[in-house]
C-alpha cells in the first residue's frame, strides 16, 4: 500500500503551537500528523529570511540608489563560503528532521535565463541540500523546471546535486499537466554571444501533459537515470480531460504524489472526492506505491468530513484498483506472483539444462494450462474419425507427468481405449515418472528415456502432445524439438499444440532500463529476460498512424506449425538443416504519444487444438486462457534509450536465427516521423510488390524477374538513367513522377505522407554474442 | 596520393589471352595492369556457373513442371555444407589472388523481401568470403543495398560476414546518387504475419544522394562502426547537379571510388574529362586517399587518349586540389602538420605542467602568431597618448622569450623608450630567459620568477602582453591567469590580448568517433582533444532554418575581456571567487542535410589590439591570421552518435564551469525537427524576454518581477488556471490564444513553425569527471 505524508507550509509551521517539554512547532506538527496515521510531514527547509537575504545579494536592484559594489562583495563572500543563519532554516535538530520530506526553496531559479541568477540558484540549492544532509534528511523535493529552453541547465544543476549529496534521494516536482508548458526558445541567455538570433519557437506536442513528461525525460537523461533521482507528480489543477496521455508516468520512478485539497471537488453531501480523471490516474499510479503528500487538508475547503477523509478517500480509491483487487484474489497471476513484479529472470533452457523438481512443481500449479491441454486432447479424441481403434498418444517431454495424467483423464472422459507413450530426457524426472506408473497409471502408460530429436518409438502414434513453449513461443526450442518428434506421428496424426505465434510491442520502463544495465556486464543489456511487467508503459497504439502503414498495438512476428507442410526430410525423417526454423519480422508501430523506448515486450499465443489455446497476449489472454500462471512476458531490452515523438512510427526488426548448435534472437529499431509531403519529393514508389510469405511456396519467377533487371556491375540502375553529356553538370535531374500504379496501396502516396528518419538503436545480440539457446 | 585499380568484368577475364609459362588469364591481366601503373586489378570472385547453380537451387520455379522436392533437397544439402565447384570461381591459386580486390556476387539479394532468398543470399555470401579468405584476399566489395525497407536485414548479414572473416576488409558499394533510392516500405516480407498492413511510404530526403548516405549510415550503425567495414562509392551516372550534398561522404571511411568510363565526358578534342560536379567531388574526396577503381577504360568509349589517360586525368584532378597544393607549400598548416590529420592529442595544460623546451620550440616556429603580436604591441605603443614617458611593458608568461623579443622589436620600430618585465613560472624556461638577457636583451628586460596569479611586480605597467590562449581560447586558463596579472596594470593600461571568444560547430566523422571510443576507457569519449581535422564534415549551415531561430554555421559561445569591467576584487586585487569565469551558451544550429553528429568542433578568435587578431575560425582565419600554425581546433566528442535529419535543428548547450581548484567543460545536445504548425498547438509563447547578457550588469528588476509571480508551493501556475469544479473532468481545457505581443520575434509563431524533439545526447563530462584543467 502507499503511504501518506502531511504537507505543512511556512504559514502552517508559524501558526503551529509548540508543545510542552521543549517540543518545537515542527516536532509538534510531526506528532500530530503521525497521530492521524500520516507517515510523517513534508515542509520547506528554509524560511522567508533566507529568501530575503538571497535576493538582496543575488538580484541587483534596477535603480542606481544602491551600492552595487557592496552588494556584489556580500554575494562573493557568500559564494566563497555558502552558509545559513539560524533564522533562515525551519529545522535545526536531528529529531525535528527525522522522517521529514524537505522542500528545497521553491523560489530558486535553476532554469533562469540570466547566467548569474542560475549560478547563484545552484549554489544556494547545493547549500540547502548539504544542510539537509547534515540533518540526516533522506528525501528532498526540488522546485519544478519552468523554462523548456533552459532545461539542460536545470538538469545539469540537478546532476551536480546528485553527485554532491551521495545518499539523499532527490525528487523533481513536475506538474502532470501544464497548459502553458509548451515553450522552447533557442539561444536565450547565451552569454555575450553576438551571433545568436533569439526568438521563441513552439515545442510541439499533442498534449500539455506529454510536454511536462518530456521535460522530466530530458532531466533524467542528463542525470543518466540516476536511481536516486525520482519524481514528485504535482496534481494541482488544472487536470487534463483525457486519461490516456497519463500512462507515460507509470513507467517512471514516481516517489511522491503531491495532492492538494484544491484538486478535490465536493460530492452531493459536501465530502471531498476526486474528479473522475484524477480517480483513474490515482487508481493506476498506486501500483507503483508512491507516497501521497496531502496538502491544505486542514483549511476547511470542503464542508464535510474534516482532515482525515482526504486520506481515507484516496485509500478507498487505491483499494478499488484492479491491480490491488487482483493481488488479493486467489488464483490470479497478481496474487500468485507477488514480489516478482519487474524482477528480471533469465529464461529457462530446459533442453540444455535438466529442470529441478521444484521448478516442475511450480509450473504444475497452473490450473488453467493443464485444463486447456485436457480440453484439447479431449476434443481431439472425440473428433477422431475412427471411433473403434485403440488410440495411441505420445507425450513428448513428459517431465513429472502432468500432461500424461491429463491425457489419461481425457481418454477416460471420452470413454476411449488408448495407451500413452511418455518420453522424457531428464533422468531425474524419469524416476518420478516410474514412480507414477507404479502408483497411479499402471500399464496404460509406457515410459521411454531419451531425446525426442533422436529417439525412436516402437510404433507411430495418433496424437503427439507436448508442452515445450516459452514466453515467446519458440524460445525454448519447441520448433526444433518437435521437428524430431514429428517422426512419431502417423501421416494423419495431429500435434497438440498445432501452432504458435510470437508477438511484440514496444515498451518504456525506466526501472527495467536501469535493471538491465545495472550489472556492469554490457551483455546483460542484450539478453532477453522473463519479467512480470508492472512499472511499464506500452508505447504503441492501435490505428494505422499518419502513413496508414502501422499495425496494431501488439503485433505478430511469426508462426510455427506442427506438423510442417512440405517438409523436406532425410532418411531418418529429420530436416537436413535448421534453416526452415529461421524467422524474421519487420513491424511498424504507431506511437501516439511521446515516450522513450527501452525495450520490446514479447508474448506468445498457441493453438492447442481448434479453438482451444493458450495466450499471454495482453489484450487476448483473458478470452483464451484467463488466469494462466505459467508464463510471464519476455523483455528484449535496448542498450540505449530511443526518444520517440508523438505520432512517430517505430520500425522494429527482429530475427530468430540459427546455426547447427544454437538459436538466438537479434533485434533492432528505427524511428521515423511521418510528415505531410512537400515538393521536394523526387522519388517514385518502388515497383516491388508484396512478397510471398514464408509459409507460401516461394515464387521464383518474381525473384528472377528482379534479378534479371540488374545485369553485372556496370549495368544501369533502374530508371531513369540520364546519359552523361558535356552538359550533365549544368542540368538538374528533373523530378520523377510518382507512379501511382506502382503503389500497392496508393493512399499514403496520394496523401503525400513522407517518413523522416529520426533515430535508431544498435543491433542487439548480433551473432548471439550475449545470449543464445543451445540445441 | 591515391592509388588506381583496374576493373575487369567476367567478359574481360574470359576474353583475356593466357600468357605463356602457365600464366592464367587473371595473372596475365594483373601483369598487364601493373605495367600500366595500376596498383592491381579488381574482378568478380565467381562465375556465371555459380549464379546458375544458386538460382536453380534457391529460386523455386513458378510453374509446376519441376520436382520441387528434389530442388529443395539439393538446396538443403548445399545449406548444410556450402561449397564451390571449380568452374564457379574466377581464381584458384594464391598467386592469382594476390593483391586482387574481389567483388562478391552482385546478384545476391541480401535485402530481398523473400525470407528464403535473403537467407540463401547470406549463406552464399558467407561461402564466397570464406573462399576469398582462403585465397588470402584482403579486400572484398559487397553488392549495394537496394531496398530501404530491408536495410536492417542487409546490415545484419554484413555484420555476420564481418565476424565470420576476421581479417578481411569488407567494402559496401553505395551509389553516391540514386534518384530512385528514396523508398521505404514497412512490414514487407514479414513472415506469415497476419496482422501487418503493407503499403509503401516515401522516405523523405531533400536529395537522393542523402538517401544513399542514409542507407550506408544504417548499415555501419548496425555493424557498430566496425573499422573493417568501408565504403566503395559508385560514381556511375547519373550525378547530382549540386556538390554541397556530397560533403557527407568526406566524413566516412571511403576505401574505393568506383569510376566507370561512362562517367567521363569527351572534351572538345575527344579526350575523356569529368563533368564539373564530379571533378569537384574527386578533388575533395582525394584527401581521404581512396583507391580509384577504373572500369571500362579499354572499351574505347572516348575517341582520343586510350586507356592511360583516364588515370592520368584523375591524377591531374587530385593534384589541383587545394589540400594537395597546400600540403606541398612551405609555411602552410597542411605542410607543417603532415601526418597529424585526425590524430587525437590531449590539450596542453601549461599551467599545471611545465612545458618542455621542444614544445616551446615547435610553437615558436609560427611565423604568423608572433608577427601579429608584434603588430599589436607596435600599434598600442604608437597610439599611446603620452608620447614622452618611458613605457613599461610586462610579458606575463614569457616562456623562452619570443614575446619579449617581439616587444623589444616593437619599441625599437616605434622609436620609443621602454622597459620590459618578463614573468615566468616555469623554472626551466627561466634559465633560458636568463641566458637571453645575458646574450641578447641586456638591461631593458627585467626577469621575474613566479606565478602571475600571486606574484607582485615592483611597479604598475602600461601594457600587459600574454600568450595563454588554447584552441578554444580560454581552455588553458588564460582568464584565470590574467585575473591575477591585471593587478600589474595601471588604471589606463591595456592588455594584449584585449579579448577572445570561443566558437563551436557540430561535426560528423566516423574516424574520429572510432578514435575517441577506441580506447576501452569510457572517459576517453568525454574528453576534449586537439585535432587537425581532415575526414570530417561540418553538419551545420548558414541561414536561420525553418524556424528562423538558427545561427550561422560556426557560432560564438562566449567571450572574455581583459581587463574586466566592474570587477569586484579583494584587498590583494584578486577576485574573491572564480564565479565570474563560469560561462554557458545555448546555440541553435540549422542542419541542412541529414548527418550523424559525432562531436563539436571548437575554435577561438582573439582580439590582440584593435583590428589585429588571431583566429582559427574556419571561415575567418584566412582574413585575420592566415597560415598561423600554433593551434589545431578542439574536438568535443559525443559518446553516442545522434542522427540528424535534413532540415533539423540542433540545440547545443555547452558550459565552462569552475570550482576552487578546477575548470572544466560540459556539453550536451538535443535535436528537433521543425514542422509546419497544426491546430494542436495549445501553447502561449512564454512572456520571457531576452535576458541581459552576462557582460551587462544584471537587471534585478526583471528577475524580481518573475520571482514575485510565483509565491509558495501552492500558488497557481501562470495563466490560465481553471478552478476545478464537479464538471472539471468532463470539460476540455480550451485552446489558449497565442499572445503575439509576448513573442520577441513573432515570425516563427506567425508562420506556425513548431519544433518536435527527436533526440538527445547524454550530458558529457558531468562535474568534470573525465577531464578538467587544474587551477
Amino acid at each position: 500500500m502507499s503511504t501518506f505524508t502531511k504537507h505543512l507550509s511556512l504559514a502552517d509551521l508559524q501558526s503551529h503551537p509548540s508543545g510542552g517539554d521543549g517540543e518545537t512547532p515542527i516536532l509538534k506538527a510531526s506528532t500530530d500528523a503521525r497521530a492521524k496515521d500520516y507517515a510523517g510531514i513534508c515542509c520547506p527547509l528554509t524560511t522567508d529570511a533566507w529568501r530575503a537575504r538571497w535576493r538582496a545579494m543575488c538580484l541587483l536592484p534596477a535603480d542606481d540608489g544602491h551600492d552595487k559594489v557592496a552588494i556584489e562583495r556580500r554575494a562573493e563572500a557568500w559564494r566563497a563560503t555558502p552558509a545559513f543563519e539560524r533564522d533562515e532554516v525551519t529545522m535545526t535538530r536531528l529529531d525535528e528532521a527525522e522522517g521529514v520530506v524537505a522542500f528545497a526553496s521553491d523560489w530558486l531559479e535553476l532554469d533562469a535565463g540570466d547566467d548569474w541568477v542560475r549560478h547563484d540558484s545552484e549554489t544556494a540549492l547545493l547549500q540547502e541540500l548539504a544542510y539537509a544532509s547534515y540533518l540526516n534528511i533522506t528525501s528532498a523535493i526540488l522546485p519544478p523546471p519552468k523554462h523548456r529552453s533552459q532545461i539542460a541547465s536545470y538538469a545539469r544543476a540537478v546532476n551536480i546535486c546528485l553527485n554532491a549529496v551521495p545518499y539523499m534521494e532527490l525528487s523533481v516536482m513536475i506538474p502532470i499537466y501544464d497548459p502553458v508548458m509548451l515553450h522552447v526558445s533557442s539561444s536565450a541567455g547565451s552569454a555575450s554571444s553576438a551571433a545568436t538570433v533569439s526568438s521563441p519557437s513552439i515545442l510541439f506536442s499533442d498534449e500539455p501533459s506529454v510536454a511536462t513528461w518530456e521535460m522530466w525525460d530530458a532531466i533524467r537523461t542528463v542525470c543518466e537515470y540516476n536511481p536516486r533521482l525520482t519524481l514528485t507528480l504535482d496534481l494541482t489543477p488544472p487536470m487534463p480531460s483525457v486519461i490516456s496521455v497519463l500512462s507515460q508516468w507509470s513507467a517512471e520512478p514516481v516517489r511522491h504524489i503531491f495532492l492538494p485539497a484544491s484538486t478535490f471537488i465536493a460530492n452531493a453531501k459536501g465530502y471531498p472526492v476526486l474528479p473522475k480523471v484524477v480517480q483513474g490516474f490515482i487508481r493506476d499510479i498506486m501500483k507503483l506505491r508512491p507516497n501521497v503528500i496531502l496538502s491544505g487538508t486542514t483549511a476547511g475547503r470542503h464542508k464535510n468530513g474534516g482532515e482525515v477523509v482526504y486520506s481515507q478517500y484516496v485509500r478507498h480509491i487505491e483499494k478499488t484498483s484492479p491491480a490491488y483487487k487482483a493481488s488479493k484474489t486467489e488464483g490470479t497471476v497478481e496474487n500468485f506472483a507477488q514480489g516478482y513484479q519487474d524482477y528480471l529472470q533469465a529464461p529457462l533452457q530446459p533442453l540444455m539444462d535438466n529442470l529441478q523438481s521444484m521448478t516442475y512443481q511450480t509450473f504444475e500449479q497452473d490450473p488453467v494450462k493443464y485444463r486447456q491441454y485436457e480440453e484439447a486432447v479431449y476434443a481431439a479424441i472425440t473428433e477422431w474419425p475412427n471411433k473403434t481403434d485403440k488410440l495411441i498418444l505420445c507425450v513428448a517431454g513428459a517431465g513429472r507427468g502432468p500432461l500424461v495424467a491429463r491425457c489419461l483423464k481425457a481418454l477416460q472422459r471420452a470413454n476411449r481405449d488408448g495407451s500413452i507413450y511418455a518420453l522424457e530426457k531428464n533422468p531425474n524426472a524419469y524416476v518420478t515418472l516410474q514412480q507414477r506408473v507404479r502408483d497411479d497409471w499402471g500399464e496404460s502408460v509406457k515410459l521411454f528415456f531419451g531425446d525426442m530429436r533422436t529417439f525412436d518409438l516402437p510404433e507411430k502414434v495418433d496424437i503427439l502432445v507436448s508442452e515445450l513453449l516459452g514466453s515467446f513461443g519458440d524460445n525454448e526450442l519447441s520448433p526444433e524439438c518437435l521437428d524430431g518428434a514429428m517422426r512419431f506421428l502417423k501421416p494423419e496424426g495431429i500435434s497438440i499444440p498445432a501452432s504458435y505465434t510470437a508477438h511484440i510491442a514496444p515498451l518504456s520502463s525506466s526501472k527495467l532500463f536501469n535493471e538491465t544495465r545495472g550489472t556492469k556486464d554490457v551483455k546483460a543489456a542484450e539478453t532477453p529476460y522473463v519479467v512480470m511487467f508492472q512499472a511499464i508503459n506500452i508505447l504503441s497504439g492501435n490505428g494505422g498512424g499518419l502513413s496508414g502503414n502501422c499495425g496494431p498495438k501488439v503485433q505478430e512476428c511469426w508462426e510455427f506449425e506442427h506438423p510442417r507442410k512440405d517438409a523436406v526430410l532425410n532418411e531418418q525423417g529429420l530436416p537436413p538443416t535448421n534453416s526452415h526454423n529461421a524467422r524474421s519480422a519487420q513491424l511498424t508501430f504507431h506511437i501516439p504519444h511521446a515516450g522513450i523506448l527501452h525495450g520490446l515486450a514479447g508474448y506468445f499465443e498457441a493453438v492447442l487444438y481448434r479453438n482451444i489455446g493458450l495466450s499471454i497476449h495482453p489484450d487476448r489472454m483473458q478470452y483464451i486462457s484467463k488466469n494462466m500462471l505459467s508464463w510471464f512476458p519476455l523483455l528484449f531490452p535496448f542498450k540505449e534509450p530511443l526518444y520517440l515523438p508523438s505520432s512517430s512510427e517505430l520500425h522494429v526488426s527482429i530475427w530468430r536465427l540459427t546455426n547447427q548448435r544454437q538459436v538466438w534472437y537479434e533485434w533492432y529499431a528505427e524511428a521515423f516521423l511521418p510528415v505531410p509531403g512537400s515538393t521536394s519529393i523526387r522519388a517514385t514508389a518502388d515497383a516491388e510488390s508484396i512478397r510471398p510469405s514464408r509459409s507460401d511456396s516461394r515464387d521464383g519467377g518474381l525473384a528472377v524477374a528482379r534479378s534479371d533487371s540488374r545485369e553485372g556491375w556496370l549495368s544501369v540502375r533502374s530508371t531513369p538513367v540520364l546519359s552523361p553529356s558535356p552538359m550533365a553538370d549544368a542540368v538538374d535531374i528533373p523530378p520523377i513522377e510518382i507512379d501511382s500504379n506502382a503503389a500497392v496501396d496508393g493512399d499514403a502516396v496520394k496523401n503525400n505522407i513522407g517518413l523522416i528518419k529520426i533515430g535508431q538503436t544498435s543491433l542487439h545480440n548480433p551473432k548471439g554474442r550475449s545470449s543464445w539457446i543451445g540445441l
